[in-house]
């Protein structure tokens, strides 16, 4: 079966509950659209894995050809694509399909949201070692082999997973999830905050005084911050700061093997994509998208609502609201217009008896 | 010792049994060809570290002098080099030296094809914590501290590393090594797979829907597929399917510290160095080489035996056979055409009193 | 308080005896020297966090304006900012801050120079898995479900991290601190070597000899050599050898998530920064810098005191005493031009009726 790994479906919806849910306008197909309000859906899937009786979506022109061989029961999409609905299928038209499939998705199988215990079992695995001084709320599971130190504090319904180190005197808020393998060293974690397995939190970050060709540590003193909703992802490594704190601000979402250098400040609700690096001291402001591979410089200030582009990397402070791509890093309109220009100027240095 | 820590040589060989591994010629320097096939052979190492009675091999012309001043007894190497072989080593001819020492140091270190248990025992080890529910084939190693979760299928011949963490559900195919640290979750595992220390496989996917100005979390319900002979590096990092399965083909070899997001499919036989990030729901071919730290933009299609630069920046799809390099990545020609160009440019525009 | 999860302070201090750490000349604002040598300090943090009786630093001009309204008693500065400091505080004017400050903390919070047991015992936890025919001195710290293979040597004052996996004939030397979920394998570590969570030493690199459209693995024999003093970021891994040895030369500095290939050698005082990647064969020289996110092709040789810039896509080798920057890189100086010289060009072709 296709999804056997998922979380079980919370029961049988019908696409007039979906729909609700969806706020979608239903369009029946063969059917009438209250005839079609009665189909029952037992599963989501993607396209080209989907089966009768399951929903599936269309969130981008580029899998229109899917949607003509699809065997979903019905597909959440706009209007635009209506016209290619198959007849046997049931529409559900929205404006936001991936955000309409979120919601639907969050009610179908609501236990997927939040990442389990790998053991299924609630409550202090019998093989976990936790410290006689650590405080953990009612509520709180700890997976096999996890290792809590002294004065930890854990709120109620977080799970701390296989094998997870948590360092003394860390505090953990409520409805965290923290994953298998994470370290977690002179941190505070908010609530409902999800860390995904071997992300290296606390540990001391990279300052060394140079003192006649040989590299002193410097002591590194400071805290980590992650507050509420926060998600980081798997291998992600987030420095202690040195004299301050490193912080990360409420809903933001860090992807994979990203790198937060000690001190770093990161506002509300950013999005760091994978294997991004931002180097020590920075600061960035709220709503800032950062794409994959980026590399933010030390001792900048990234403003609100900048978005950098992937692979970019950026040496000066960028402006509110600003774009920027490339390496070094321009305004996205004059890096676009560079590198159009760099293709003509190729096309006319080619040598002309060669084909590209 | 030079290599300590290798697992012991089989036994003692003779040139003559290395060169029929090999496939070569053997060339006596000032032995006749009869005689220098009676050599014995008791190690092999680097042309820089090698003693008397070991073997080594010349891979590249850059390594030329390291061959006039070994102490090696024996070298594979290709005919050109025949001339720079000291009068006092046997020579063993081969086309692709690289290719006959992977066979040679198969035989004669046939344990170190695969790494092993690190505490040199079998069975399942007394302080590894196993679910009641875990089904593990007669012959399965598990290391100290490893957590297996219930359901789980393990087959014969596998090793699974110290501290390991396996998922419920997930299914191991035979002879694999899993290395220590590694956590599986949501994952399918085929036959004679490596996975190496601390790599992360089936956590969820960066996905998230934008509804004023939060991020809500897009429940991720796909799983992971590794089929066989797949190898896996360090820290490197695979997320599950969102509503259909990240897929890694028959004997890819992925090294250390790469993504790979949610609904990648990767081909069979495929190279994909160090760092390299694959974003969500691209499509990758057959027989494609990725250079280190690249990236491939999500979305995108990758046609078999496509080669992709180190550090490209793939941000369309790239066809059957091309080459492709920069950020954002062209043709590879294309590419050299406009460095060329911009070398050029630079020095017309030097300042005159400077020098470079 | 702002720094909870430091190591306390050892013991309160004058600014007397501050300076004389710092080799600072002391300037009292509204005090005499004399005078202001008497105040004690009792902390240190920045200089937006500090608090009255705390020290701060003022590292860079950049921060100057944080000077104006910090609460600090007393700031380490150099002579050029000495008109910016506000009445009230107390300036140490030293050359080089950064410098200065790194030994003041090294002596007010002398157990911050290396990280410490998780657990605050000593000695071999219980839950630790030692095997019968590993060798600890004595003075050795074995946080909890660490797993130490056979034949493991580990010098006096070395502390193992909870959960780390040290494998088979693995030698630590004395003073070392090896981080929770760190695994190491074939590999030598010196002495005074601290390695963050989550690093990775000793697996197989990434080595294959393509026959015939499938790749055969080529069986890595080599050890990992870390030399004294040296320090390895979180996440970071580093292969073991094919043939010979991959060795990180003393004193050298790896930040997280650095991948560095087998049979690397780098030498000496080395800085390597997040996310650089160092492919297998190459040898860099003593006191080289590189930036993050740099990579290195193989078999590449780095000179002495080389500069390779962040971002870097380093495919020649560079000379001693060389800066090199850009993808491919190029010396720092033709690449600057060669950026300048575009961002003209970008100008020039700018669209006429569109703002940038």
């Amino acid at each position: 079966m296709s999804l056997e790994f998922s979380r079980k479906i919370t029961r049988v919806f019908t696409i007039g509950e979906i729909a609700e849910i969806a706020e979608a306008e239903v369009v029946g197909g063969d059917l009438t659209s209250a005839v079609a309000k009665q189909s029952e859906i037992i599963g989501v899937s993607s396209l080209e894995m989907a089966r009768p009786r399951e929903l599936t979506f269309l969130g981008a022109r580029r899998y229109q050809e899917r949607l003509l061989t699809s065997r979903a029961t019905a597909c959440i999409l706009t209007r635009q694509y209506l016209d290619l609905l198959p007849k046997h299928m049931i529409g559900l038209i929205v404006k936001d399909p991936y955000l309409a499939m979120t919601h639907v998705l969050a009610q179908l199988y609501s236990d997927a949201i939040t990442p389990n215990a790998l053991f299924e079992h609630s409550g202090v695995s019998p093989s976990a070692i936790v410290h006689s001084l650590a405080r953990l709320e009612p509520g709180v599971t700890i997976d096999p082999g996890a290792v809590i130190g002294p004065r930890v504090q854990i709120g109620t319904g977080s799970v701390i997973g296989a094998h997870a180190v948590i360092g003394a005197d860390v505090c953990i808020g409520r409805h965290c999830n923290i994953g298998a393998h994470v370290t977690l060293m002179s941190a505070l974690i908010g609530d409902r905050v999800i860390i995904h397995p071997g992300a290296r939190l606390g540990q001391d970050g990279y300052g060394y005084a140079l003192s006649e060709n040989a590299y002193e540590k410097t002591p590194q003193l400071g805290r980590v911050i992650i507050q509420d909703e926060v998600e980081i992802g798997s291998n992600t490594t987030i420095d202690r700061g040195a004299l301050r704190d490193t912080i990360i601000g409420e809903g933001t979402k860090i992807d994979n093997l990203v790198q937060i250098g000690h001190n770093v400040i990161i506002g509300r609700s950013c999005a760091i994509v994978a294997q991004t690096g931002v180097a020590g001291s920075s600061e960035i402001g709220d709503f800032v998208l950062i794409g994959g591979q980026a590399a933010i410089g030390g001792h900048l200030t990234i403003g609100d609502r900048a978005q950098i582009a992937a692979k970019s990397g950026v040496m000066r402070s960028v402006a509110a609201g600003a774009r920027v791509g490339g390496a070094p890093a321009r305004s996205l309109r004059k890096f676009m217009r560079m590198e159009a220009m760099l293709d003509k100027l190729a096309r006319a240095s080619k040598p002309k008896l060669n084909s590209n």
